[in-house]
C-alpha cells in the first residue's frame, strides 16, 4: 500500500496538488472528509472540529503523555480528544490498505510505520495572498494584509499542531522526502512531475 | 539563460546530482573549477582557498558592509577577500550567457537577478555517513562517529560561508524552489526528474 501525505501552508495550492496527484495516481483522497469522521468518532459537533482546526489545539501535554499515564479521560480538553479521534480515524484509513492521499492532521507523523511518502508545500506571502485572492467568493474579500494575518494565523496554528505530535517542526525539511516552492510554478503543472518523484520513491523502498 | 545552483549538505549526493543535471540538460557544470579561479582572481593559494573554504570563513563584517563603506582593502580579511573573488567568478560565469549548473558557494544568492532554479539536496546523517564511506579510499577511512562530526564541520561552515552573504539562513527551505531529501532515494534516479522539475520551471518564468 502507498500513501502519500501532504503538509502546506494555506494558500501555496498543496490542496490542489494533493487532488491532482490523486487523479493522476488513482488514489483515494482524504482532506475535509477527516474532519467529518473525526466528528463522528469523537462524538463532537463538525463545526467544533472545523473551528479547533482552524483556530487552535491547545498544547497542555502531549499525546504520548495523555496515552503513557492513562490520564482519566474526564480530565482530557476537548483539543486533545481531538486529536486523538484524529489518530483513531488516520490509522483506519491506512488500515484499508487502499493507496491513498491525505491532506493535513499530522499524517505523516501518525502513519509513520507505513513509510508514507510525505510531501511539503510552500510559498512566499505575496504568492499566497494572491492564490487565496483568486479563490474567495466576492463575499468574503479581505484585503492583502487581512489576508496574509489570516494565513500567518492558520500556519501557526498548524504548526502547534504537530508540536502536539512530534519533536520535528512543523515545515522543517528534515520530515519531508519532498519539499516544493509553489511561488514561481503551478501547482497543476508540477503535479505529475510530483507523482513521477513518488512512484520512484516507492519502488525504492520497496527493493 | 538557465543557471541551476545547487546547495548541499556534505554526502547528500548533491554534486552527483549536480553532475547528472548537467548531463540531462547538456548545461555546463561548476563546482572545483570554481576554487581554482577564485585562486586565480584573488591570487591565493589554491589549497589557501580550499582550505578557507572547508575550516571556515570569519564573518567578521558582512559582503554588504565590506562594499559599501568602501573599507580600505588593507583592512579585509583574507576571507572576505575570498568572498570577494567568488563573487567575481560567478558573475563573470553567469555573464557568459550559457546554461549552466553550479554547486555550492551561494551562487543561488550572488546570481538571484539571473532567475536561477535553486536546488537543496539534503539527507538524513546515517545515510550521509554511509554515502561518504562508499565513496572514500580505504586509505581515508573514518569512524562512522567521526565522519558524523566531519560532517556537521562542513555543514556549519557552509552554513556561515551564506551568513556572510544572506538574511536566509543556509538549508532554510524558503531560499529554494525545491528541496530534495536523498535519504530513501538514490540520486542517480531522481536526477531525470529534477531535470523536468527545473526544466518546467524556466518554461513558467520566461511565459
Amino acid at each position: 500500500m502507498k500513501i502519500i501525505t501532504i503538509s502546506r501552508e494555506f494558500g501555496s495550492g498543496g490542496r490542489e496538488i494533493g487532488k491532482r496527484l490523486a487523479d493522476i495516481l488513482g488514489f483515494d483522497y482524504y482532506d475535509r472528509e477527516i474532519l467529518s469522521e473525526v466528528a463522528k468518532v469523537g462524538n463532537f459537533h463538525e463545526d467544533f472540529v472545523e473551528e479547533v482546526a482552524e483556530k487552535g489545539y491547545d498544547s497542555g501535554y502531549t499525546l504520548t503523555f495523555a496515552r503513557t499515564f492513562y490520564y482519566s479521560e474526564a480530565t482530557w480538553s476537548n483539543s486533545t480528544r481531538i486529536l486523538l479521534a484524529e489518530n483513531t480515524v488516520l490509522k483506519k484509513i491506512a488500515e484499508k490498505g487502499r493507496d491513498c492521499i491525505i491532506v493535513g492532521r499530522c499524517a505523516d507523523v501518525v502513519l509513520k510505520d507505513y513509510k508514507p511518502f510525505n510531501l511539503f508545500v510552500y510559498a512566499d506571502m505575496e504568492s499566497k495572498v494572491a492564490r487565496c485572492k483568486s479563490r474567495a467568493d466576492a463575499s468574503e474579500e479581505l484585503s492583502d494584509k487581512k489576508l496574509a494575518k489570516k494565513i500567518k494565523t492558520i500556519d501557526k496554528n498548524r504548526a502547534r499542531h504537530r508540536e502536539v505530535v512530534s519533536h520535528i517542526k512543523w515545515g522543517a525539511k528534515e520530515a519531508y522526502h519532498l519539499c516544493v516552492n509553489t511561488t514561481d510554478v503551478e501547482p497543476k503543472e508540477i503535479a505529475p512531475i510530483v507523482a513521477t518523484y513518488a512512484n520512484y520513491y516507492f519502488e525504492n523502498i520497496n527493493k
